[in-house]
């Protein structure tokens, strides 16, 4: 594969697009990461995006500004973009928790497709993971499939014949998996953020979804926890 | 159908998603408007789509920014993005021309598709038309049925069982078929903007693709044209 060849990564700062991101580097891609301040609760996992994509030698890393969290709200909205939606930090939660934001990983992806078509990138990278995840519709491999589809009927650049890939490399991982893969890979985890409400500093609350998956993670790869906590969780 | 039954409608504020917010009141929706500020040359088309929602009577109209226009330039970007990309003027443009905008109908239906999530909405009005159209891959029907395929995959209101319908009611109708439809339905074309580069008071310079597309629609429908020409083109 021809080393300068474009794609698109879509980067959040956590640490499952950080290794999608060294996995898109490895295959001899050049990197164009892209992440998307939308309103959630914090700013220390874009902040952690832009750490990521320069230690892992981006071409370049935009972030999108996009002013939706005055409607993502209410009963239907999520925890990640409504602050009178408490985060769960119990573990117990059933079904699709209520830090899924509606459709955002559409959004983000369709985002990506326009960039990627400016770019003259025909592969897209997304970090969606469909073992230790959180139970997201649009983490699955059907969606994935389903969006792909629609992709290649969407552009200009389809119709004049180029094919867009989406790839999920870690869509099948375990979190251990993930972590094994990343740290082969050089991945400085420390860099990265998963909690879904992280301080200011970037310090992770260890309680919700995103701090227990990643703890286990770690424990399963018997790798030790980079992750900078508020307290000793 | 109930009265009050919500549908998102992508309102651009030109002749055909008006004539589309129409069809979706008199089906008896309760219409939840929806534009974007995504750098397009002009704001007329923003004022217009808000002077539409209000007279055919939205529940709500919302204008989302977007800040890609400085990611959606150069040559494979948009000359409705990109103030160095002329607009076609001469009628003559061959192939998918200069004004496509790279995956911005797949952009907007995701916004889309995440707010109606938000409001429990699980219909949404497009208008695409995919005949009297410049050639964006993005308003045939292949390409409508792809993207609703995959917004049934993407949300946690498909997974809970609710089905989402895009509605693309003026796909197959002539620009004449719109003007009529419209009138039909008591929408006051004067207060809509078609031209790809009106000016600051909504004047249209009567010779880009969308102006033509427009002029020809009044024309073939026997109806007077209530646009405002720059000059008398």
């Amino acid at each position: 594969m021809s080393a300068d060849k474009k794609a698109v990564v879509l980067l959040s700062g956590g640490m499952d697009s950080a290794t999608v991101m060294a996995l898109a580097r490895q295959q001899g891609f050049e990197v164009y990461a892209l992440s998307l301040r939308y309103g959630q609760r914090h700013s220390a996992e874009l902040q952690a995006a832009a750490q990521v994509a320069q230690r892992l030698g981006a071409a370049r890393h935009e972030i999108i500004d996009l002013d939706i969290s005055h409607l993502f709200v209410g009963p239907r909205g999520s925890a990640l973009t409504d602050n009178a939606i408490a985060v769960p930090v119990t573990g117990s939660s059933q079904g699709i928790p209520v830090t899924y934001v509606p459709a955002r990983n559409t959004i983000m992806l369709s985002l990506a497709l326009g960039w990627a078509e400016v770019l003259g990138a025909h592969d897209l990278f997304f970090g969606a993971n469909a073992v230790d995840y959180s139970g997201y519709p649009d983490c699955r491999p059907a969606y994935v499939a389903a969006y792909e589809t629609m992709a290649n009927l969407a552009t200009k650049a389809a119709v004049e014949g180029a094919r867009l890939r989406i790839h999920t490399p870690i869509i099948e991982m375990s979190k251990a998996d993930i972590v094994r893969t990343g740290l082969a890979l050089g991945v400085d985890f420390a860099l990265t953020v998963s909690c879904y409400q992280a301080d200011t500093a970037g310090r992770a609350c260890g309680l919700c979804d995103a701090c227990r998956l990643r703890r286990k993670g770690f424990e399963e790869a018997g790798v030790s926890d980079p992750t900078r906590y508020v307290s000793a969780a």
